[in-house]
């Protein structure tokens, strides 16, 4: 059975229309899936009317003490929450977790080398049994960006890598794709140019856009991540903008091994 | 088969301490079980730091939208994550959710009378075939203070109310048992004398109680609350501290009709 997993980027979560539409489209979305938000930037602004500086290196948040009370009131409150009641209000069946709940995702805090994350977890595993149980009783998971140690400490994890792992978790029992919902419509040949597309991208063809430097910059880690889930057993990974979500839309692009 | 269906006061939320043993008492408790905080203490405190007033009226708040706002990342996210994440260290599978989750608690906002509670939730039901396929799957929901009203709404209702509402819709499938954790040990004959505990009231003596003016005042709402669950088939209620999870410990009120 196919089971689609898609995350949504922090552009979508930041304005309301946008995520309203995307909403709708989700919903209407057949068969089992998962949706996976952040909410960076949300939590960016509250920490900015509470006095909690957000510290970032290379986009990845520094989550300490005060952060991770921040993201999990922002990522797992109100964010998650406000998804989890408009899908409802789609007679979407939507259930709102993080990597605690039920134990669905376990982490552990990012070992200290050149830099101190902080509250940053590494995913060790994702209990497929569990979430398929959620999933045949006609539930659609909406997972924030949070993990947690087993040992009762939360922990923040980057919302790509989640929906990776769960993608890849779930791969065992479900024929998987993987959706990454960005601002842009897909891989571009031409950043100037929306309609650019390449629509599929392949291993030897990705070691192409590599040597062309067409992929590089931030979509570079974008792309380890797919081709890490691809060979960890997931069907296929899509890449686009909100429109992918539309039955007929061919717009965006495919990778597969 | 038993459930437990367990209310714990925000004494209980604001002590770091208390929490602790709670959880450990809690996750020791066998059977399927359910767990129900608020936390309106720590909403109103981060609404200071905000600059949101929080406004009470016989210690129901009014929730505007900044609100809501507020008590969904303090109950929803903050609270609610972190018992859950301290619930996991003790092996207990404990599983967050608002009513909005898996549509497990509908709502209607209250209508206007002589005041205007702004997104206050009154219950209108509760999908007990959704949570008992949680509890069958080995897993422990934890509820915070909140509902939807299935089209896109978030509701703020307080917990007692939702604790009765699940012990009563579960009543069905189970023996269910309501247990309200307090800073007190149950009903006392005098409130100066914590050892005075009336360790059963029924109906009839629970007239005479309130002929003898001994359940007065914060006490009168608590108590008709449990006789309505009563009626409504929920097997029995306890009133006491967090030791009356101690299945050793008898210092604590039991209801029954």
């Amino acid at each position: 059975m196919k089971l689609s997993i898609i995350k949504i980027g922090g552009n979508v979560i930041e304005n309301k229309e946008e995520l309203s539409k995307f909403l709708k489209a989700f919903s209407e979305l057949k068969g089992p899936k998962i949706l996976v938000h952040g909410g960076g930037k949300l939590a960016t602004k509250l920490g900015t009317r509470l006095g909690i500086k957000s510290k970032l290196i290379d986009g990845r948040r520094i989550t300490d003490e005060e952060s991770l009370g921040l993201i999990t009131m922002v990522y797992a409150g109100l964010v998650n929450k406000n998804i989890v009641a408009e899908l409802q209000s789609h007679d979407c069946n939507a259930i709102g977790l993080s990597g605690a709940d039920g134990d669905t995702i376990q982490a552990h805090k990012r070992p200290v080398k050149d830099i101190d994350y902080g509250y940053a977890g590494d995913v060790d595993g994702v209990s497929t049994k569990t979430i398929a149980k959620l999933l045949e009783a006609g539930l659609t998971p909406v997972f924030c960006a949070m993990t947690h140690d087993g040992k009762g400490q939360l922990l923040n994890t980057n919302a790509d890598t989640i929906a990776s792992e769960l993608a890849i978790g779930m791969s065992g029992n479900y024929e998987t794709i993987l959706y990454y919902c960005f601002e842009r419509k897909g891989v571009l040949l031409n950043v100037n140019d929306d309609d650019s597309v390449v629509k599929n991208i392949d291993s030897a063809s990705y070691q192409d856009l590599l040597k062309q430097k067409i992929i590089a910059d931030g979509m570079l880690p974008k792309m380890e991540n797919c081709f890490h889930a691809l060979q960890k057993n997931v069907h296929q990974v899509r890449i686009g903008d909100i429109s992918m979500l539309d039955p007929k839309s061919t717009l965006f692009t495919t990778l597969t091994l």
